[in-house]
């Protein structure tokens, strides 16, 4: 194994800002759950794929990040170049891309790429087979920088902050950006109060951009949970490093409650049953932009470290790390990204629920998608055919049980839903919620979030406007 | 070639309202371009694929209309069932169904297609492989007639405005029609204001229901052009019976120009120097229906066979035919509709020009959708690769030469592209075009038309509101 290493490591990691943990709380989990990175990296060679995981989305991972050697020629070349300041989404995306997360793509999509998500969610490769691709992936640009560029057939793209280069965009394709017809086809709705629409689409530019990046330096964001974000190469480095059979990912944007966690354990021993010898959870919360009254990530790690050292997951079989991707709240549209990503992480099983990536509909009093569609869509979406995907029983809270259980709709009353609003409010009024809805460790984190938001807010909760969906079953 | 007949051909034709053409103006481009139908009809047996010709998509070409020997049975079963009303539009589908146009579809729509439609336009078959499908075909009820179906497996469909059976829909599947979905994934908008949606969408029941069709008998719409709507097996038949060794399709709704004609003319040279030795041409116009400043079906056949007569086109080698398909104005998606159809027509071939399916945005001062998308994506829509598509060169009025030619980029002044407004204008101030835009008989038709509309509706003419396409490029 140790051959390896110096296939899948990278860079160290920059001083973090986050205040080393005062008690030894994360140790435990630590190093099962979050390993380190060692200190080399790989350049933009293929990685090597081992025959154990399931292979990347066009037969290798990519990687985007410019090679050591070429570095400062590079740099230097982007400080001569026409230049596109980056929203902190535009980053997100940026690094999303620099790690194969979205592999095959080479950068940010050109027309034909973009024309291939939106009708076909799909993007047909060289020998006639197609990958899956749903949403689109595109660098909008106004006027004005268009004009800027000119007849440059490359770009250098600028850190939203520090105004420093990020990456270089080379072989660039600019062409129009029809707003409505990308909303309509990707969401399903125009309606105004897309949380990601409003964001970054509304009053962005006229024009988008694509074409073939070349990252200078791996994205870090300096918020102390650089350590936890492991690339789809470092994931699977460690996948092999436990020797995986199979591996189950959970995507959430959530705190994980107990309900989670059932049905988690139970996949592993559903895959146990099936003849599998060592499944591993990838548990992998989404990182990106989420709305505004959903949980920041910084509290969701926090409440996730919790979990871990609850025992309520076992640190041993499972790996929690960040998925870098922006969340965009576009239900069955969505759900195949967050599943496409994960086979290029090594994933072969993918866990989806009630609503996945759904939220409620901005104008009118109902779910913007159909419960049961994400689900559906996924089993039928072309390009994740060696994807197994292991739509979850309904869990709620059995009173009978004093637990989260699997809903048994031969007893409907011995079950609770606690709704997402429910548990806001209980966390908000520093109550608890019922015992075994959520390890008591990780709830007080929650009580500590809303707590703190309240008093800078002078009380105001962010108001959950957009979400419907009961928390005892949103991932 | 005797022993193919019994195998493709259908019912004689019902009694014709339409009246005879007193004179005989139809008679040479009817024997070789509106072939008759011969008396005997197929039953629901795949028909025989000749290898000549593309085989239609799924391998075999449906045909959902029942067998002579179960029709009374079928009929008096379909007596004893729940009932739905059909549409017009409705009925224009079933018409489409039974004859094979959406093969491999057996029927409208259940969830598992309209979701792979909506989402993937196309649909997986069981051996893995795609069939491109991008229009949702289905069939919308409401509450009270979900209520009346009950726990029923099977339904009747009857005619709009006979009250007689149609159709029976069996293995029933009813679910919900989410139409601000269904409207923004197909059109990319949701704007108010698009012909398809507010006639058939807007006020439909919030359920669709899907199933196998059996069609009581071939589908007749007794307005004497029924002669002209051949079949998909019919079209076979002739291509086969002539020695098509390609057939290349046009899809139109509109006037046939000598910038139709030209180009049409001039796809059938590319194909003679690619070494085709009898290349036929499908003049497929649409037949279902269309927005109101749309020339109606009835006028647009009289001015087809004008052309015809005047030698614009040449009627040995050209097939003129009813495509019975509905309009849905939904632009690039809707393009591959009309493409996938065609393969299951015969034709290996596809022309495609500027913004095909396209009409202004209800609501902007734009085109809905950007005119090169819809040839784009037919280049790359999953299920089409069998067709060859073939993008034809913008054709506009050379004023040095006096007649359609291809627009040549180097002399922009001696062109002059003619708008459906302005086409539209000279026709109702019965004046003329610049000579060589159409052929005078042709023209005449239009202009009668135009007449007729006028003095029908107090000199009103249907408002173009939506139309900005360029006539001289419209399909």
């Amino acid at each position: 194994m140790a051959s390896m290493a110096a296939i899948f490591t990278k860079t160290p990691n920059p001083t973090l800002s986050f205040p080393k943990p005062s008690k030894t709380q994360f140790t435990p989990s630590f190093n099962v759950s979050f390993p380190t990175r060692s200190p080399n990296r790989c350049g933009r060679n293929p990685m090597r794929v081992s025959s154990q995981l399931i292979s990347p989305d066009g037969g290798r991972l990519v990687d985007l990040v410019v090679d050591d050697s070429i570095k400062r020629e590079k740099m230097k070349e982007a400080l001569d170049l026409p230049r596109i300041k980056l929203s902190k989404i535009d980053l997100q995306w940026v690094h999303v891309l620099s790690e194969g997360w979205a592999s095959p793509l080479s950068g940010f999509m050109k027309e034909n790429e973009f024309l291939q998500t939106l009708h076909f969610n799909s993007l047909r490769l060289d020998d006639g087979s197609f990958v899956n691709m749903s949403v689109p992936i595109v660098l909008a640009i106004n006027d004005l920088v268009k004009n800027r560029i000119g007849d440059s057939d490359r770009v250098a793209l600028f850190d939203p902050d520090d105004d420093h280069p990020v990456a270089i965009l080379s072989d660039i394709q600019i062409y129009k950006h029809n707003k409505e017809e990308r909303v309509a086809r990707t969401w399903g709705t125009t309606a105004p109060g897309l949380p990601y629409v409003e964001e970054t689409i509304a009053n962005a530019g006229d024009w988008l951009i694509g074409g073939d990046l070349q990252v200078l330096e791996p994205i870090k964001y300096n918020d102390g949970l650089d350590r936890f974000r492991l690339s789809p190469s470092q994931l699977r480095e460690e996948f092999l490093k436990r020797d995986a059979d199979a591996v189950f990912a959970f995507q959430l944007r959530n705190p994980v409650h107990n309900g989670h966690a059932l049905l988690m354990t139970d996949t592993r021993r559903r895959l146990l049953d099936m003849g599998y010898k060592n499944p591993i959870l990838l548990l992998n919360p989404l990182g990106g932009f989420t709305k505004a009254d959903d949980v920041p990530l910084h509290w969701r790690m926090k409440q996730h470290e919790k979990v871990l050292e609850d025992g309520v997951l076992d640190p041993e079989t499972t790996v929690v790390s960040i998925f870098p991707s922006p969340m965009h709240y576009a239900g069955p549209t969505e759900v195949q990204w967050h599943a496409k990503a994960r086979i290029n992480a090594g994933a072969n099983f993918y866990i989806v629920g009630r609503d996945p990536a759904g939220m409620g509909h901005p104008l009118e009093k109902r779910d913007l998608y159909d419960a049961d569609h994400g689900k559906k869509v996924l089993g039928m979406a072309p390009g994740l055919e060696r994807l197994n995907i292991l739509p979850f029983k309904v869990a709620a809270y059995d009173k009978t049980q004093g637990k989260m259980a699997f809903f048994d709709p031969s007893r409907p009353r011995d079950f609770q839903f606690i709704s997402g609003t429910k548990m806001r409010t209980l966390a908000k009024n520093n109550e608890n919620p019922p015992d075994g809805f959520m390890c008591p460790s990780g709830w007080k984190v929650l009580v500590e979030y809303y707590d703190s938001v309240a008093s800078s807010d002078n009380g105001k909760i962010p108001q959950a406007a957009t979400a419907t969906a009961t928390a005892a079953l949103a991932v």
